[in-house]
């Protein structure tokens, strides 16, 4: 579950979005220390809740903010903006929930610059009750904020959808990519939609429909611009989980194309035995000799074998038809955005998604 | 998490309930389906279901029918069972997802009666994610069963609720029973929140409370028989939760003094470190020779150390003050019980709370 880059945030934008964190942060733990549990207890909890939570890109976060911004036309009350960031931070506690999970599962080694949670020598395994508690703290924090809200069951419903979606995801990821047994065959074909499941829900159509919600964006409206009958969350979805799964398809290509330098990282995706864009468009084009290669040298621990996968890469082209993909899904997308009306009041705006898109178009790192 | 024992339930009332099980277990399948995931991710999404959901003794579940049978003084119509079964099987999934995670942090090796899910050749770590999604279950049967119901909200909040206690409690219990030191300074004190937070709510409240629900018994009422305000849910948190903590002890108590005939397994708590009721009774009245044995004998994976605790053990009497303490608690719940009036209409009853009790009182498996 990769960063989404390329932002636009500035330091005031998260210092903002920051101390709300600190506030629902206290909430949290003294909704704890009332339980009466031991101090080793409290501190171990307040550890789990800022080891996980807080270290991010917040973007995700932080689009939810946005798009309330952008939903209502003009910069919020205090009051306004701290619902929305605790619905913001509420995506970032789901975030941490699956990324602890994650971490455990693939035997990852560091996260956001740090050891993974449950490489921290005294957590280990205690790291997936931990997640529980995290996932937890989000309903915590909605019945506390949101409890008399006309939408509160649509923002319960909303996570469980979402929780439901990102898990089903998790296990295409899984099952795609067996640690011990590489059969290409198993692949082909399942990448757009573990994207779908994995990411594009989470990331992507999660933010943008908890803003729709707080809003009070209703479910069917008539445009007052052009009397179309809008479903307006059917909308958003039909244009945010492609956004997802181009940003997953460019993460990929990343993964391979990018230099440490610009993605912060080594790529791992060939030896990892990963379903990725690169992996099913190179299987597509591929010739049976080619073919041949990959089968026999893709997601195996060994240097050699990864640079005969990357030859096969290169010979197949797939910088430019990452390129010829990327103008294309861009331009599919854009189509979609340019059909939503805008219209005045708590309704849907193509600025919503245009600010996503080009967060994420051409981005290098 | 042990069993509920005891039971009187016979064999049809289990049939009607597990009949329910292939109902909402088809929903589930049918739902997984519609979202047009490879067949391998459905057969994978069916076994998880199959091999951790079922197979318990169903007490919990059961208890939900019960409760409501009790509270509406009648037998249920086939709509009202459906109803009653599907929130008793939400307690199943619920349980079934700390047990699944539950085996993995303790590294158990079989749960009823098999291998532990994890250690299914090919499951692993999967497992994880597979406990995540037997969670979003539970929501998923919620919102097509309940949605329309006044009190739907309630049920999701009180889902939400116990699972956020047994989190604690789990946490509780790992820090207390760390696995690499012992100190029994440690395990002092803790014993009754634990029980509490990790067995009471989700064993005892839960149940009962999801039939008050189903039956809509309001939050306040004046009794027809006394005249008093009764806080339903309060007063059912204040008999049922001390029933869990006895239940709780009893099941320690077993652990130490039952026979491999009677509870079906051989105990491990002493060698496991585990925070039980006997070890914290053995310290408050252990001599200062005798705590010294403890502390170098307790949590040690040795069969001499285990006999020294075990000797420790009936040198402080603990089988007398066990049967002590049993008819102590057994006394105080049952005053607390005879407290509640019994009401016509959707009300409490004091034989929802009896016959938690007597499935339980001197109960020898």
């Amino acid at each position: 579950m990769p960063p989404i880059s390329n932002t636009t945030y500035n330091g005031s934008d998260r210092d903002r979005f920051n101390q709300v964190f600190t506030i629902i942060r206290q909430e949290l733990l003294d909704e704890f220390a009332a339980q009466n549990v031991p101090e080793d207890a409290q501190n171990w909890y307040r550890r789990n809740i800022d080891y996980n939570v807080p270290g991010g890109k917040l973007n995700r976060g932080l689009s939810v903010v946005d798009s309330v911004q952008v939903i209502k036309g003009r910069a919020l009350s205090d009051a306004e903006y701290l619902k929305a960031a605790v619905l913001g931070w509420s995506v970032e506690f789901l975030q941490a929930f699956f990324l602890v999970l994650d971490d455990v599962m693939d035997r990852s080694l560091t996260r956001r610059g740090q050891l993974c949670y449950y490489r921290v020598p005294e957590v280990g395994t205690i790291s997936i009750n931990d997640a529980v508690l995290i996932e937890s703290s989000i309903y915590f924090l909605l019945k506390k904020h949101f409890r008399s809200e006309p939408y509160y069951v649509d923002l319960l419903e909303l996570f469980h959808e979402t929780t439901s979606k990102t898990g089903t995801g998790q296990l295409l990821d899984l099952l795609s990519a067996p640690e011990d047994s590489v059969d290409l065959s198993k692949i082909s074909l399942e990448f757009e939609q573990i994207a779908l499941y994995k990411t594009s829900y989470y990331s992507f159509y999660l933010p943008v429909a908890l803003a729709m919600l707080l809003c009070e964006v209703p479910p069917t409206y008539e445009s007052n611009s052009t009397g179309q009958q809008i479903e307006a969350y059917a909308v958003a979805q039909s244009i945010l989980l492609p956004i997802g799964q181009y940003f997953q398809a460019q993460d990929d290509f990343l993964d391979f194309a990018g230099t440490p330098e610009q993605i912060g990282k080594v790529g791992t995706d060939i030896v990892d035995n990963k379903c990725s864009w690169c992996i099913n468009t190179a299987l597509a084009a591929a010739s049976a000799e080619q073919r041949a290669i990959l089968d026999a040298s893709y997601g195996r621990r060994d240097p050699d074998a990864e640079a005969r996968v990357k030859a096969v890469f290169e010979a197949v082209g797939l910088r430019e038809k990452y390129g010829v993909y990327e103008e294309e899904v861009y331009a599919r997308i854009n189509t979609l955005i340019q059909a939503v009306p805008d219209d005045e009041g708590p309704y849907l705006k193509k600025k919503i998604f245009t600010d996503f898109l080009d967060k994420i178009y051409k981005r290098q790192k």
